[in-house]
């Protein structure tokens, strides 16, 4: 057969074509796209099309053909504190200020330093990259050498400019913290995988005035606002005792809120509070499995979304959940607003799934970027396995990934085009390290221990 | 060296011992052994023994090494329907009048006869085996069907002597399904892995005159009762209505009430229903993970637990969870109690631990034969690595077990003594029979989604 010269189209050379069985879109018209390719080329997705399409199109150096999975956008951990990682169920089951008092914060004393917290940081970066996370948000001392840990594994974070006002090993006072937190800024600022926010840890451990300068800084250098708030009943009393407002009013009053100002919990929330977050375009990291986990009660995530208030996940750190695992915080969300709320239509798998992507961008201000599968945004992306006999059938496969599947399903997680996790196998992280740094670090952290 | 003669003694020939590097007791004293031998002849655990004495004392036809392992009693799931397995995520997000209206139940009419019964419970009893369930107290039409799938599978069950008062596929009426009912617990009679229970399906689909035949063969027979009740609020006003009292006030005056009873939910209950339950001995299938996505509510298992009412756990049908996972269900409870009863020290590790097997096993009453590891009982063991290194480190396994594995960690199923599951392999199911169910019957449901 004879073709004419004008039909044959030279294919376009292109580093990555990935064939799946389902994309998740999560758009409006298309929630899903059926035996389509991704294509990527660098570290962006350059192209969606047919298979049949995309196989004439492309020349690709790699073509992976994924006929039983999902490809998702990259999952991203709203608020976590990874260096915690080595500190998972070191104490479980306790009232909230004997697992502080007596537990976490001695041991912190003791061992937390800038080399525990780049091992711990690296072995919850592999955790993470393992079950489909490529970005998180963090709140933790020594953010640089968090950022070192996340460099090495090849992820992407949002780190914290942590602010206090006590003494630690890390810095003297309020002034020493942000000194730090800007040195920290300074060394990533031309790392394209790491952005900044300003990280006042929360209303009842940070002054008036250091506020004030956190709102300052966070104007003159663009940088958004990252905080725990209204966390616990206790919080509020202790507010209200102290401010004579609930903790929120007071930040509202200091200048805070904003559509850079992202709040972890939102736990105890009065309508009036929501109308105000949703005024002011703040944004909330619910972190159901913490929440629940500390006693701190269960957040009106169903209302936060009715008024249109941006919501994203985090799993909090691995001291409080005790897994950084964004497909049990999808699950768990889902399932809890509906109890909560006693309304199964709240929270349906594809807004929950939203959530734990798209929401969590624009939250960090990087939505142009990332959280979405779409042309011209980075290739960020996770595949997972929908066909696991013991989790068949799959009838939706939306609703399969939030409300069946685990992250034991992930078989591949892709950070700026490239593959970072797959299989059990990760491309810059050893297994040998990740069980030398429990080796090390394990015995430290059981000694303080009460 | 020599040794006298007196010293040495003859091993004792037995089928198997598992070396383990912890054995869950969870009697008062020892809530875990240490480097432990369980040593197991024909279908029951023979001796507990530190691993250098067993050694000594047994020659083993098998010897296993579990030595990053925990061994537990089998999981027990409470309250199930297994043959609504292959109807997972057939319909999520809905209400729950849309869901059975114009999802479930139609499907069900076109497709539930007892070779679907069969095959999809053989599904569910293949999901429920690799996480380490190893009995299951089930309630669905054609139990016999349901029974030869738990043969071969070789699992344990209770299964429901199921009753209700509409025409089905399966039976005509009332006392149609009670003959249906009773030639199966004959056929079943003389299996020691079968029991069953009487299952009138609930009280707003069972008139008092059945309540009251079911209340007299269970005292003939000497058998368990297990229904579903007070799992939503519509259940409540819809009795107050008809019968001018609760559901459990009915069922009380009917005599129902009783150390046979069985009551699967128990979200909405009143201090005193709780106190009745109590006093009277009954038994509540918790089932969090339902109870939530179906928008029921927050069963009050704090409540339940400090009054002393016997509390197990249950996945209810892949339909509404969408898992057949204890892991799930565990993790679920202990958070949620916490949660909402704002007390982390509510529902600690150990306590959610015995709900999920020796809780379950006396609201079965089998409590002498499964549900610890105890010497004399059935050897349902699960064995589950707790040593994965994106999950470590691990400081207290039953919390551990808890809070940060999932069932994706079980490497071993054994039941009645024999290995039914290990590492992806069944014993008597084949992969290709999984999919050839899952070939079979996806269609002919998804026809009948609406």
């Amino acid at each position: 057969m004879q073709t004419s010269n004008n039909s044959i189209q030279t294919p376009q050379s292109v580093d990555l074509v990935i064939e799946a069985r389902w994309i998740a879109i999560l758009d409006t018209e298309h929630v899903f796209l059926e035996h389509y390719a991704l294509v990527v080329h660098a570290d962006k997705i350059v192209d969606l099309q047919e298979i049949a399409t995309a196989r004439k199109q492309y020349l690709a150096k790699e073509r992976i053909s994924l006929d039983e999975h999902i490809l998702i956008p990259g999952l991203i951990n709203l608020h976590t504190h990874a260096a915690m990682n080595l500190m998972r169920g070191i104490a479980d089951d306790l009232p909230l200020m004997t697992w502080l008092n007596q537990h976490i914060w001695p041991t912190e004393r003791a061992v937390v330093f800038d080399d525990y917290v780049k091992d711990a940081s690296l072995h919850a970066c592999a955790e993470m990259l393992s079950g489909g996370i490529t970005c998180f948000n963090d709140m933790y001392f020594y953010p640089s050498a968090t950022a070192a840990a996340v460099s090495q594994s090849g992820m992407r974070a949002s780190l914290g400019l942590l602010v206090t006002e006590f003494a630690t090993n890390y810095a003297a006072d309020a002034d020493d913290y942000l000194q730090k937190g800007f040195e920290a800024h300074d060394g990533w600022r031309n790392n394209p995988m790491i952005s900044s926010v300003i990280a006042p840890h929360a209303p009842y451990t940070v002054t008036n005035k250091t506020f004030e300068k956190v709102v300052i800084y966070a104007e003159q250098l663009g940088l958004g606002i990252h905080t725990h708030l209204h966390e616990t009943r206790h919080e509020i009393v202790h507010s209200q005792e102290e401010f004579g407002v609930r903790p929120i009013q007071r930040l509202s009053e200091l200048g805070l809120l904003g559509p850079g100002f992202l709040a972890a919990h939102g736990v105890h929330l009065l309508p009036q509070e929501i109308d105000l977050l949703h005024a002011y375009g703040c944004h909330i990291a619910h972190c159901p499995s913490s929440n629940l986990k500390l006693g701190s009660g269960i957040a009106p995530v169903a209302d936060l979304v009715a008024k249109q208030v941006n919501v994203g996940l985090g799993t909090d750190s691995a001291a409080s959940n005790n897994r950084l695992d964004m497909f049990t915080e999808m699950r768990m969300a889902a399932l809890l607003a509906k109890g909560a709320s006693e309304d199964p239509t709240s929270l349906p798998a594809h807004q929950v799934l939203k959530m734990a992507t798209i929401n969590a961008a624009k939250a960090l201000g990087l939505d142009e970027k990332i959280g979405s599968i779409e042309i011209g945004k980075q290739a960020d992306i996770t595949a997972v396995k929908l066909s696991d006999l013991t989790i068949s059938p799959c009838y939706d496969p939306i609703s399969h990934l939030v409300y069946t599947c685990g992250r034991e399903h992930v078989t591949h997680t892709w950070v700026a085009g490239e593959l970072k996790y797959s299989n059990g196998i990760y491309a810059n992280i050893e297994p040998m390290e990740l069980k030398e740094i429990v080796k090390k670090w394990q015995p430290k952290l059981a000694q303080h221990k009460h």
